[in-house]
């Protein structure tokens, strides 16, 4: 509790109320309770409650998030460079893996009521193996994670990254880098 | 995936595999799958997913329960040393708290959907709030948080905690202290 | 030093000195030179120099209490949600004692001029084995240990721990918990 | 000293010398003293001086590489997963950029003599904007903070990341990903 | 308590027991019950508990030291690698001080009975200021803090810091360098 | 990024921009393109990007530092209270050692394009030993590091430290730890 018992500023960036107004309410989230929006290019949507929902987990080191899968949604390859992720699956059953920095790929099926590890800074997906929607919770030991989805760090990036790196990097034509930029729209 | 790249001995006290052995199970946990058995005096079972079940856990910080309620069964009060927990509610509703070192009591139900957080070390509880059964799962920023059940470590402690200072400290007669002691049978 | 070299504001929630205004009194404290009052249902007193007492502790980990105990005096059983505590007996001899997750009860006399280790977070207490007042130091790994008293926390919490709670957790009956929780009115 | 001074097993899983046997030379290394071979597609080559290559490095969390380029060469996008990295141009002049978890691109020309930061966990890439070869010496907050490119932990893992994942991340057909993996045979 | 349950290894360089063999006695120490022999140049003993002494302090991130002074005994110039340093003063008054790395002297008279924080990693020291012995305990922040005294580490090394590095350091001549070595014969 | 995403405060001390004004520039430095001034009694000079130089670096945990070193220049004994340094040679040759808690010094040839690490808090220095300027790059796992000069701390400390103090340590009479102090003159 002393995490928030402070003035009327701010502690890591992030809102801090004195302790006299801190409340239950500052620990308790309904941000996961209800399906995220899975009609988008994937066919999966994350829903988090991180510290910039949830200002009572400033300092405490723990999310959560609430991923949704639309039948045989994705959730694309992506990295939370500040965190472990155990994800536990509640509705349907996932494909997921992580690539170690050796280049291995650690995958397998997990059904309801499993649950994974993706280690901290690695990256990982998971796909809906079904025909149903799927669900699933995951916890991270950090309160603000981050996420970087690579298609979208790599191709919609704002400025953009250029298209002679990445088609060094791909090893592909930079018009097929243009074809793949168009497809993510910088925000 | 360092962290278990290493020889045939033993990390932070566990065992740890010679990275050619690693497999994706190491990460993975079915023992969440099934509800616990609630049929016990406080009517709740905690069943772990911590690094003593899933080697893979180890040097991550991350780890993960799952709790079962019987009808109005409780979650009596206790700590984890080493962690702050997040609980996410599966099945049915939760009367939650903790008590923060100034003495104030966090209160409130927690639905089916929703989730609370209690910070790292302070006494919280759950109680089930309704006539059938519940359920939550729990992450926990330590892939061993440890949990200290008040009323068993104070009473049910082997060897015992000596009866005059639990009688000192609760303020009740040494008589009493006995008769409690003897619901919590040392194991 | 740099920790306190900052902006009038606080750092960590505390107050924060220009490094002009810093001097050598900020990393002193005589809060600990006279003995507290034991005059109480416990027969003991912590006086504490964290943090909140002494600013130039900010960020520095470490804090010191002194206890004085009465004749057969309790330092009744609780626990630091943040920091492990070493302790020097001064005066006088102690029982002293901690569970482990795992209730298993470390328990021994401790004479003037000797030490012991409560590992962060687990349960602890000690009593003045002898009929004079007895003193020790404590020192933690921590600026801001946190103290939490299990009667205090458990019966006379504000707003208070449920009573069905606590009966269920303790097995004893509702009127039981309410008299003990008459001892301990909240404050 | 003292991580280096324990028996003749390991720590943290490397090797660990007992104190006897250690020398000035376990904190030494010519590991960078030589250029890299940049005869490969991306025109670069990373040397690494980390406690896989320097033992005396175990647990005093440090760790250098060498990057040599050639003439228009690319360091392609990738992420450490467990540093920061500062980065020092020696010989010529890059093109270096990252991206954030918003999605924003913070780039610029950093020439010889001057440094760059990549923050923990995100992407970045550096680029030789000349036609001669050019050379930087990064350091790293992490005796072991591995290394991703991203390319070849998407197209290149062994076993491979499903194709349909793939596609789906990046809004490409099959047949193109496939095209993709052939430049990056798994190991 | 997890921390010394493991295999008959070793855990961070320490021995580390069995769960079934560790006793409260790990946790016990009467090193610090006698004074130190002040019978040397400087007039002061300094007496440690730290993981070397202790098993039990392992990975518990504190430590305890006894400092003994003779009438007006010095406890030289030294610093803490790895630790802040929080000293009581039991017998006696002391003149304490630490240096800034901005160059500034905090300094001032410490009596009987009360405290003093030197921040981690400061060169630091204590005089007794009376002609009787004075006596103090230090906590640290760490289970080996380690003592760098500055007069023996610059002039009593094994081998001997090259005479003309210190000449130039202290701006004083070789000759005069060679007289202070002369002091502090390498053990 | 996230740490420096908050409010028109400080952070940690350090100004802290709103994420939309933070730009590349916030992580690159031009700082250590040019050479020091090593026209002083010690023949050396450095040069630091540290977060007081470089906001970017807030909370990344990295600074660097250019160390150049006039013929036969000495960059005289010191400490990093908060970092381990690793040092790469980039111009001609050094004579580099630090001395162990236990006393011991580890030295050598450290030559053009090798590196050489100092582990955190411990004494250490560098020489040129040869006739022609020498230069090298540093690099620390903290964003402020801090040094102490062994001679400067000692000797120069404004106030001084008191010349008994100082004369027991080295073993030498007050007259000449008085004229050691006159080459020191407090800033």
């Amino acid at each position: 509790m002393h995490a928030c018992i402070c003035a009327a500023l701010r502690l890591n960036g992030f809102p801090c109320k004195r302790p006299e107004n801190v409340t239950a309410d500052d620990f308790f989230s309904s941000a996961l309770a209800l399906p995220g929006n899975t009609g988008n290019p994937v066919g999966s949507a994350v829903t988090a409650a991180n510290v910039e929902k949830l200002p009572g987990l400033n300092t405490l080191g723990v999310s959560m998030s609430r991923v949704d899968y639309a039948a045989w949604g994705v959730n694309p390859p992506h990295t939370h460079p500040r965190a472990t992720e155990i994800i536990y699956v509640l509705e349907g059953s996932l494909d997921v893996g992580f690539v170690t920095t050796a280049g291995k790929l650690f995958a397998r099926t997990v059904c309801k009521g499993e649950l994974f590890v993706f280690p901290r800074g690695l990256i990982h997906y998971q796909k809906n193996n079904g025909g149903a929607p799927a669900m699933a919770i995951s916890a991270f030991n950090s309160q603000l994670p981050g996420t970087q989805s690579l298609a979208k760090a790599m191709f919609g990036a704002s400025p953009p990254v250029p298209t002679d790196v990445l088609a060094r990097a791909l090893q592909i034509d930079g018009g097929l880098v243009e074809a793949i930029k168009s497809k993510f729209p910088p925000k």
